[in-house]
């Protein structure tokens, strides 16, 4: 059985994560692959208890590293439990953020460096990397007005002030910059039909390349 | 300013860590020293969270590396916000359990062994390590049958098969003979008396060493 491939969307708030993932999923299942979405943190039932402990504003600050680590203990779930599993059995996994979020988040955000997120994903997910990196770019300021547009209630990491959403764009700039390979930056300042239209050129770019 | 001891209690289930603890506090209160006292996993309020995660028998069975995970993020939150703070202004804490533990049970009741563990322990705790360790040691079935006849509800580990339990005790024992330089083992089968005077002579020895 051929392996499925797993592609994971990533970007900061606003930018329009969760429309790129319809399209992934709809120009991939057009070509006949089945396909299994998820999500992070979360994505089990174990690891959904851990990502509403992260996002609840009851649990207060944690200390990066705490918040580093309880992101990859829900990982870890999401890993062994449903991506492993889909891509062996040969279905695409498409994951709403994963371990590129922690080098924006905690490795840039937070101030932590890419060390401790290499070390983690060692343990967490040796051997496994996304074969496609989708980053969905826009300005912090852009991100954060298309928040407060749709009068979305900010999370204990969307409440974060401006700063520190800067420097997780930042991360994930050089992070794509640093594996061209896999990892395809999609200017979503863009009109919808124009960002659709770029994601799914960068999908048929790695169908054509995987085939 | 004097930095305070950093004294664990280890051991399985029934093993009478909690009198210990209360003893060696008094041993150390008596001497006129500060003390504070702590659990794992637990000891701050965003830790208890992931302690209840941990412990509730409806979170059903977690991969061990996420377990793991979870060990450690509530102990990031513990040594930072409880232990270091307490040892930097002098007091002396005692921590019922610690990084051992994790080691006894992830690393040899889960088969997890110590690479992940000292990897972990790098992450969260650099250059901490326990002043003394005490393990108090009994045989698999005499702490069950103590646990029996107290009454308690098993929680999602004690309720787990001896097999796991008599490898956890195994490693312990390994890691003691290992470190004997800051590990005591206990025999806790003896009478109350008789284990409070050898927790008493371990830690009169310890200060002596210390002092």
């Amino acid at each position: 059985m051929t392996r499925g491939r797993f592609i994971t969307l990533e970007g900061g708030e606003g930018a329009g994560k969760t429309t790129a993932l319809a399209i992934v999923r709809e120009e991939l299942e057009r070509r006949g692959r089945r396909v299994r979405t998820t999500r992070e943190p979360g994505g089990t039932p174990a690891a959904e208890k851990i990502r509403a402990l992260l996002l609840d504003p009851d649990t207060g600050a944690l200390d990066p590293m705490t918040e580093l680590l309880l992101m990859f203990a829900a990982r870890r779930e999401n890993v062994t439990d449903a991506i492993l599993p889909a891509l062996e059995g040969g279905d695409d996994v498409i994951c709403d953020r994963f371990t590129e979020a922690s080098h924006a988040y905690q490795g840039g955000g937070r101030g932590l460096g890419t060390a401790p997120v290499d070390a983690l994903s060692e343990l967490v997910h040796p051997g496994l990397e996304p074969d496609l990196v989708l980053v969905l770019d826009v300005p912090v300021d852009v991100g954060l007005a298309r928040i407060r547009a749709r009068g979305d209630a900010p999370d204990r990491f969307e409440s974060d002030r401006s700063e520190f959403l800067e420097r997780v764009r930042a991360a994930y700039l050089e992070r794509a910059a640093n594996h061209p390979d896999r990892f395809v930056v999609i200017d979503a300042t863009r009109s919808p039909d124009e960002v659709a239209d770029a994601v799914r050129a960068a999908l048929r770019r790695a169908l054509d390349r995987w085939s």
